[in-house]
């Protein structure tokens, strides 16, 4: 981890082409962002251009306009929400920009998680300069350690971004192979003919980035996820001075997070939580208090600390994805933790309940969580009582619900008090809202615009928004995840596509299950299995073993054996009517298993499990 | 169905054992509902009792302060959503309120639907005098034609309530056989020692009603489903007169709808939906407009109806269930639909889009609903484009949002205008909110409270709210299904348990569904399948066929070949390390073959595969 790089150029934007000082034709677009593109950023200030000059440039001046190319290529985080990856290209160079993780569907059962197709950048593995990250959420770098093992480049973020990033890699075994560099905000990286500026953005994690990527065709802005938070825990508001500054200078095109697109208003401050937690303090006065939020919220947990130090209070961890998003936050300075706070998990029972805090994971109600566990009785080190007050600091993730649901159900069940609702304010989004989505355009005052990360609906309402503050719709492109998105500085549209989808996890296998696993494994779970075997003598094509059936999932066996004993009469009857040939084409003969059996059951329980002959040569 | 029973009762209510006029001793409970139970409901009034005297009615009468008691079994309904169900039993007469279904959970594949465990009213069918229902939402007559099956019990409900009940009869082949009796509100029907009396309550479907189920220990309340709606589409507001005049003459306990306990203030009038499709019947001019909602929701399809007219447009139905519904309720007289409105979906190609309204299914984002097949341009006769408006009037019941969410999605893409928000108001719920909650308490007040209807948390927090209002916590019960609660009028408490829980409907399958066959589902579906094939010639011990590896949703076969190649050597090991003891014993051996390949499975991708060993005898 250094911070090599570029640090030189610290606090001054790369202008690429100073030389292009050309107006665009902007027919259609000159409400939008005007003073920018028709002027030389070097230059003094110029009087507005009146469109009859627009016109007169466009006249005189017909072949210079266009610049080297640039191509956006997401291949993520579009039309679905999580495993964010886009990739920039201009001449023979390309980066990366962020290379997250989703989680699966409940039509994917038994996969991990889901990372983007890497075939593209594979194919391209000699033009990667480097990858950088915007900040250390799953969805931004939970694809990473996959990537960093097919194409070995330089990754780049701030310091908790890759403090979290380290971790991950060592899980993997791959940390010492990977060059991984601290980049501050305000500094800027080089990629090849492109160079990429770190601009400080407010988040539910510390230490989040947007991007300003100068290219040679003009400056892209990539937001990340961010949010306007005037009060942020650490102090450090979103640079929007910077984004201003870009958008006087001029932004070719705004790629900007629509995950609450759909939302009015403000996003509130994470200061509001702590207000939150500083009246449930005083309420759950007596009691243990137990936290569960999300392990990259560092500032949420500050709050929490904090309170505890205000209310002599003990904190204890429980978690493991909170233990060490925790540990390294402190190693990094990210969390301020007063000595003699922290608790090891085997000393808790020298306090009493009311000095007690226990921050878990679990808000969502995963399984194999902390929270989750107390709440099924089943945690070894502690038991919930009605001397628990529990705050569930977090909003469940769509899908989510039914368990988040089912642990608050349990806690309440032991007794506890169990905070959870909108009401207490004991979380806010990390995302910006309509009101700060329309900031970000009217102080970066693109050309064109991107929605990005979120599904068609976030997108189509971000793209609503923008183009009620004055962008021209065709400036607006609602892109797919495998589009090559081309601008020259003057146009910018959808030139091609390149392979991309998702590649399932599961367990130790990257995309060896794929929808024809998949469709089984749906077809398993819904209505079972019956499988039939025969035994076949091939020389004398005789049946000398058989035919058995065998089932699972299917239907309890031991209450339905007439059920079975009516099956095998029936493989029996069918197997009888075969000729000799038939006997032999061991496919047809299986197809006339299953067709029979299949019919018969359905017609008996109206259910078509999955049915499977399997012939024994002898 | 007639109107027979009882109706020369109407509007008075039955009093049981009019007798017994001691007070009850309310320790503790004085200051709820005592009027009503410490004077005869036919004596002139009384003034309020000091706390004394009560205490000397206990020393002089405590032999007769007690009543026959009644004992309330709820089967349903309780800790879940869905599958309402209640028995009432007094001496030796026993009556169902409510027999509902539940959707399955995601933990229960391939399971249709959900009924509770009728083991104890099969036990008691003797003493079954009859079925109340409150509403024709499934998830309170879903289950009443499984039930009727086992004991065929006259039915008894309001008259749409009865239409909607005869179409499930019929799907299921036994309308002809069940005895159904339409009751109007304030009628009450004699259930041996017992009498129920139907009470008009608004809620999403019309003729909605609570009951008061007057007992010789008391009036027992149980609201139904309800909401509190000033302006309902069919003028008849809630009865609450009756609420009120019930709890003049004395309510000895009150079972009430906890659905939304955790929602402050009051559920909207289903008026302001209207309202809204007013204003989006502007705002979709020129567009075809396509409505989907739920098809019970008679009043809210009326509403659609009337814009229709007003706007000039025809209006077309889209769904099975809500062509049946909407049919049921033209005949019965619930939805008054002018002459030439409707249309067949045939000509609906001799209109132009902005003269058409299409009603449909699919506000859940069902799989095979016709809003799901029109999103993902597989429906016969409607496609999708930017030529239409779509509002779905509905919220997500939890766990659907993501299936919504993807067709919200689909129709977009399509380039359909699509309203969903909660900013629109196109959805008000059922159901009632706190003050209505405390409203319907302040009028009832009852001595004992049993909420209904919800989860634990909504149970809960409904106990916190009517606590608040000064019930003593011991006077709320917060029960379980199977629990028997019993009261004698003085006293209300949980005495035993019954069977109860869930019984698992699968194809025709009732019951046939246990917890070992859907953890064979869930195993399937999570890893898929290997199975083990070997033959074995008992007579000499040998191994004649086999091994074969076969498997299924475990990995994509092809580009895993190595893995089996491997597994089978594993195999092969395995078996020439057996003993001839060993070999002889084929579950032990199964167990072994198992055992090596799960390891090596497990070994070699982390991942667990139900692995099904198979020995055929040749």
């Amino acid at each position: 981890m250094n911070e090599n790089h570029s640090s030189k150029k610290s606090g001054k934007q790369f202008v690429p082409h100073k030389k292009t000082t050309i107006s665009p034709n902007v027919s259609g677009s000159e409400r939008f962002g005007k003073p920018v593109r028709t002027k030389n950023t070097d230059s003094k200030p110029k009087p507005v251009r009146e469109i009859s000059t627009t016109k007169q440039q466009r006249i005189r001046q017909p072949k210079e306009i266009r610049r080297t190319p640039v191509r956006i290529i997401p291949l993520g985080g579009l039309n679905e929400i999580g495993k964010n990856m886009t990739v920039f290209e201009c001449s023979n160079d390309i980066f990366i920009l962020d290379c997250g993780l989703a989680f699966p569907d409940a039509d994917m059962p038994g996969v991990d998680i889901v990372i983007p197709d890497f075939t593209y950048v594979e194919r391209n593995a000699d033009k990667i300069r480097g990858i950088v990250i915007t900040h250390g959420h799953e969805d931004h770098i939970g694809g990473l350690a996959y990537l960093l093992k097919k194409i070995n480049v330089p990754v780049y973020a701030t310091r908790l971004t890759i403090g979290l990033i380290e971790g991950k890699l060592k899980e993997q075994g791959i940390l010492n192979q990977v060059n991984l560099n601290v980049v501050s905000p305000r500094k800027t990286v080089k990629m090849g003919c492109m160079a990429v500026e770190f601009i400080k953005v407010n988040h539910s994690i510390p230490d989040a980035v947007g991007m300003a990527i100068h290219t040679p065709a003009g400056i892209i802005v990539h937001t990340g996820d961010f949010k306007v938070d005037f009060s942020p825990i650490d102090g450090e508001i979103i640079d929007l001075a910077r984004f201003g500054e870009l958008g006087s200078k001029g932004v070719l095109a705004l790629m900007a997070d629509s995950t609450n697109a759909e939302r009015a208003g403000y996003t509130h401050s994470e200061r509001t939580v702590g207000e939150s937690f500083e009246r449930l303090f005083q309420k759950g006065e007596g009691k243990r208090i137990i936290i569960a939020t999300f392990s990259s919220n560092i500032h949420r947990i500050q709050q929490i600390i904090n309170c505890a130090v205000r209310y002599s209070r003990k904190v204890a961890i429980f978690g493991r994805s909170m233990v060490n998003v925790i540990n390294t936050a402190i190693e990094l300075g990210y969390l301020d933790v007063p000595d003699n706070i922290l608790i090891d998990i085997e000393s808790m029972n020298q306090y009493k309940n009311e000095q007690i805090v226990i921050i878990t994971t679990g808000s969502q109600g995963e399984a194999m969580s902390a929270l989750t566990r107390m709440a099924m009785n089943d945690h070894r080190d502690v038991t919930i009582t009605p001397m628990d007050f529990i705050i569930i600091s977090a909003t469940p993730i769509p899908g989510n619900e039914k368990f988040v649901t089912r642990v608050v159900n349990q806690l309440m069940k032991l007794g506890a008090e169990v905070v959870y609702e909108a009401m207490y304010e004991v979380h806010v989004s990390g995302h910006a809202c309509q009101e700060e989505l329309k900031l970000m355009q009217a102080l970066t005052k693109p050309k064109f615009f991107i929605p990005v990360h979120g599904e068609y609906k976030h997108l189509q309402k971000h793209a609503v928004l923008v183009s009620q503050m004055g962008m021209p719709k065709e400036n607006i492109i609602i892109a797919e995840i495998g589009n090559v998105i081309e601008t020259d500085g003057f146009t910018m549209k959808v030139v091609s596509q390149v392979p991309s989808g998702r590649v399932l996890v599961d367990g130790l296998g990257v995309g060896d299950v794929g929808s024809i696993v998949l469709r089984d494994r749906r077809h398993l779970a819904q209505d079972g299995l019956i499988i039939i075997v025969i035994g076949i003598e091939k020389s004398v094509n005789k049946i000398v073993s058989g035919p058995e059936i065998i089932s699972r999932g299917f239907v309890y066996v031991r209450e339905n054996e007439g059920l079975f004993v009516d099956a095998k009469n029936v493989l029996k009857h069918t197997i009888a009517r075969c000729s000799y040939a038939e006997m032999r084409e061991w496919n047809t003969l299986k197809g006339k298993l299953r067709d029979a059996v299949s019919e018969y059951i359905y017609q008996k329980t109206k259910r078509s499990p999955m049915i499977l002959p399997i012939i024994m040569e002898v």
